[in-house]
């Protein structure tokens, strides 16, 4: 037991197992290249002298390697903070156009949406519009009759995630962006976890807006963008200058938007990765469920991304006791989105779909990246069965 | 001429005499370790594992830096995206407080406030608040007894930059920030261009709410932050997860963050420098006054940041012409803020000052930084009185 021990942390002294990559993943090289070239174009893109021109391009030609990745124009690009001030941006901007909202005051969002929107939709809520919440099922199905039911001509928005952050489940978007649109609704999707696992053609989709943020796709954090189809007025959200065709004020974050441009240039071998993932993920949750009783895969029917796994551990202390059990062996998993760790709190996601608190408290989200290797998650898996065994001995 | 033509395109070569800091500055290399520092640290500072702990203690040590240099609490500092997003914050977020605004809808500003404010302000008018906006001078003096008269208790929020952008000029806040808090109004002060080149003790201030930007600080574009004064509440402006004490959510942008607070350390030097650059500029300004006729410092008699000259140059076709002869020679300046710029309007923040639109468009901004020298200056002297006098004979 103590040389195993030892040679646990060895490993974790020469590289720690990252599965945490739907809480942030790592920069790639092309990323850290883009850091490199904007950091030498330091000018303010919004000036008209020899100083900006190189800016100007910088910023022109990561939009240009964004928008023909998502198959988009480059203008129906902004770029933003990242997919918080995307997701803000979108719902607001549109509530509080008063032209636009005379007499559609509702909207419709799912009830696992991140919370960059379910706090959105409260706040919404307080200055009186009203807020449907669809809800999810256990197995991680959308409540389709209720959304049915409460889209009406009353409707300014739907907004429903492509891809969920803890469980990976999809939600049929394609489907009810047309619906929607049938009814004169416009259509919202934060799309970030999507983003480098699934392929995303915008035109294809006909959606209104989409958020997307760097960080979860190799790039840096305090970056995102807000895709808004041309022909679709959006306010500013940060008012002031004219950057982003005024639709957002403020100078444009030069070296976060180099770096996502960068790698959206090699963002179909991005895709063509996850499907090694999915291979890996599945083999690891088929030897999880087939070693082990009293655990769940959430979502497992659902369609997924092919990343990540919310595992439901019964018969241990809280998850949290296994994350630390692991992350002590080097290997970094996570309880609850990252935006609400650090406490020991229930899942909204989780309970939401109707797991009890004591249930959501015991669940892990291990989500894997393109750097993880196969030897990686055989091991991976191997000391969380280890783990599992130890906790439940002593509960 | 053309040898003189080719020295010039030939200095341009070798370094181009950047007098446009107030758009923007070079990152100085203190934010190039910051950066380095950061991108070696890109776990999610939300998460609990060890990833996540080299994140963390990045993120509260340049809290602790700005902290200090600023002289408030590490907690009374809210990362943001840059200047426009915490003026936005700073004034959207106390009047969509329902409960704070019941008695209180006005909002008093100074008639020069940067785009994201002025626009901000027209935001809140159509929601059915009340805007005063404070005259100033067109010697570059608030007209107090306006401000006096329109400080009420129906005053929610006063919010008068310490220093303009265009102009330089420097407003007492000092003094109004008591005369509000007499009157149970709060204050905000834009205080992006007084970073580093006038002492700031926010303690001794007493104000309620400052924006500051990473950029103008010689950090980087995309970064700044909102000074919160303990006890005031503040809501969220990006809704969402529990960042910077639940006020500002989205993953913090630490490569950004990291990059200000190493520069903060270097804060007092920084201040100190900008002596040596308010001896150049007076310099220059009493070389190009003692030289030609009709020519101005806009705001010559009121207390100036060291580093700004806003001169209106009668005689030549529009600024924009000046702007574009001195760039090719090499030298970078600025006409209106670089918000407006790329296209010919009048600039707002000088027609406010009661100039006619025709003296606006024949105003140049020259902003020092910290790495112009003397002979910098001296060879942009000598340049632009040149090419005033060959744009005055072309008239």
């Amino acid at each position: 037991m103590t040389l195993n021990y030892l040679s646990f942390m060895n490993l974790s002294l020469k590289r720690r197992i990252y599965l945490d990559n739907n809480a942030t993943t790592k920069p790639r090289s092309s990323a850290l290249e883009g850091v490199k070239k904007a950091l030498k174009s330091w000018g303010n893109p919004s000036s008209t002298h020899q100083n900006a021109s190189q800016s100007k391009a910088l910023l022109w030609s990561a939009r240009e390697n964004l928008s023909s990745f998502l198959n988009c124009h480059p203008l129906e690009i902004i770029f933003t903070s990242g997919a918080s001030e995307s997701n803000n941006h979108a719902i607001k901007a549109l509530f509080q156009n008063l032209e636009t909202q005379s007499h559609r005051q509702e909207l419709i969002l799912s009830a696992v949406e991140h919370p960059s929107v379910l706090t959105t939709g409260d706040f919404l809520k307080k200055q009186g519009k009203t807020v449907h919440y669809i809800p999810v099922s256990r197995k991680g199905f959308l409540d389709e009759d209720f959304l049915e039911k409460h889209l009406s001509d009353k409707t300014l928005l739907v907004s429903i995630m492509k891809a969920n952050n803890e469980t990976g489940i999809l939600f049929p978007i394609e489907k009810w962006i047309q619906k929607a649109h049938e009814k004169g609704a416009l259509f919202h999707s934060d799309m970030v976890q999507a983003l480098g696992k699934e392929k995303i053609d915008l035109k294809k989709l006909g959606i209104d807006l989409a958020s997307f943020s760097g960080h979860k796709f190799y790039s840096l954090q305090g970056c995102g963008l807000l895709y808004c189809k041309k022909g679709i007025h959006l306010d500013q959200f940060i008012h002031g200058g004219s950057q982003e065709r005024k639709r957002r004020a403020g100078t444009e974050n030069l070296v976060g938007i180099t770096a996502f441009g960068e790698v959206a240039k090699e963002g179909e071998f991005i895709i063509t990765e996850s499907k090694r993932l999915r291979f890996l993920r599945n083999h690891m949750e088929k030897t999880l469920l087939s070693s082990l009783d009293n655990i769940e895969v959430i979502g497992q029917e659902a369609p997924r991304l092919s990343n990540t796994s919310c595992l439901l551990i019964k018969g241990i202390p809280a998850a949290e006791s296994l994350m630390m059990n692991l992350d002590l062996k080097g290997i970094s998993i996570s309880v609850g989105s990252a935006c609400h760790s650090g406490k020991l709190e229930s899942n909204t996601v989780l309970t939401s779909m109707g797991l009890t608190t004591k249930e959501s408290l015991n669940c892990i989200r291990i989500s894997l990246g393109l750097e993880n290797t196969k030897e990686e998650i055989d091991y991976f898996t191997k000391t969380i069965l280890s783990s599992i065994q130890y906790l439940r001995n002593l509960d």
